[in-house]
């Protein structure tokens, strides 16, 4: 099913998550607040602090997406290039920012600690429009269709918040699930001829365990019409009955 | 800092990460295994099940990188459609593996609940190997240099730890962790500093929170010689001290 939302990808930049030391938590929270804005996310990338890779696939996706957005790399020391990196992607300046340095400024006490690191997180691609930070001061920033968060979860969070309301979304996909305890293999078939039969709504099947250990599968129904959706999941769940389960009412996991 | 370490790319494939509604944790897993195995993990990539990413994406990460890895979109529903399209990519039969067959024979009473759907499980790019599955038996498979695993955490860690014995590793990162309470702009200078001084360490500054809610920040130093990591966290250490803070053993988050 595809449509003219519009689309996004998110790019996660960071040796850190590369490694395995810190796991990304900044991509599914974002993927869950577009999904309830109608914004389809069709790719996360995640990338190392290297310069080359980061301005190469942000060039790539910018002509390919609606919105993306970025987590890390925004902060005072040597490995955050992320501006810089952006700057060099737009081929703009990467120069001070008056209003950044003026919101770091508000910070320090005087001039003076406004050493050259800190100082860096006011250097920002000319032309940006900065997005407020309202835990550390420190911005964000936006250019063209690309928002260039932090990477530090809360502040990302709420730089996000501070932008969503300017983010234009499309037609908000519902969903609908009914789990039940019988396995794929059973009932496969019959939902590979339920979903030819609905193009209209997209029907995925989900395996997983409750918090309790017992297995259980969620069939999703997807799409933007809540009538339609219903219909197809009273059809999942007969099939579910036909072989011998019991649909539920619980949440999908 | 790069070497002539072996690569690596991780493909999470599903539209349930990409719509929020389930959170990845297989690429964190998988990259946390690898960095101990001194293979360098590049990129990750999640990828909507959608025919003709899944079989350019793929093109482009197996001629780049030395290991794929892919997560999700093997089960029998008509929504896992990763097996065909690796047959796709690779230009060969998407067919019925007799050992396979076997195998998911043997979990049934008679040929007969050898469904259609249960047989996608057996249905593989000609040339494969398997990838034993010791959870729920239906394999995964290994053709070229991509590794075809399930997207069930627990069932992916079962498979990867089959085939971890055959990857080849590369000089193995080590890593070096120095915590203050010192901010990340106090430092930021001096830390561009000792990182020119020492080119042959990757030095990273990671700011967050310890569970108690409290401020630190980890200066972490990587590379493949321990008694270097050790001569540049001397100096890291040193440097927290000049800007009036304590370093502290503890263990980055």
């Amino acid at each position: 099913m595809t449509d003219q939302a519009p689309t996004a990808c998110i790019l996660v930049i960071g040796n850190e998550i590369l490694s395995g030391r810190t796991k990304d938590t900044n991509s599914g929270w974002i993927a869950e607040r577009l999904t309830a804005m109608g914004i389809r996310l069709r790719e996360t990338r995640v990338i190392p602090d290297d310069e080359a890779v980061i301005v190469s696939v942000l060039n790539e996706v910018r002509a390919k997406y609606t919105y993306i957005f970025t987590s890390g790399g925004i902060g005072p020391t040597h490995d955050d290039i992320t501006a810089e990196c952006v700057s060099k992607a737009f081929g703009v300046p990467w120069e001070v920012d008056e209003r950044a340095r003026a919101i770091l400024r508000s910070n320090y006490q005087s001039d003076a600690d406004l050493t050259p690191a800190r100082l860096r997180m006011a250097t920002l691609p000319r032309g940006s429009e900065l997005i407020p930070n309202p835990i550390s001061k420190a911005p964000g920033f936006k250019i063209g269709n690309v928002y260039v968060m932090a990477g530090v979860p809360r502040i990302l969070q709420a730089m996000f918040e501070g932008i969503a309301s300017s983010l234009k979304g499309g037609p908000i996909l519902l969903s609908h699930s009914v789990v039940s305890d019988v396995a794929e293999g059973k009932i496969g078939d019959d939902l590979a001829a339920l979903q030819k039969a609905n193009a209209d709504v997209d029907i995925g099947s989900y395996p997983g365990q409750r918090p309790d250990g017992t297995f259980r599968n969620a069939i999703v129904m997807r799409g933007p019409d809540r009538a339609r959706l219903k219909e197809v999941a009273a059809a999942a769940a007969a099939l579910i009955r036909k072989h011998g389960g019991t649909p539920t009412d619980e949440p999908p996991l």
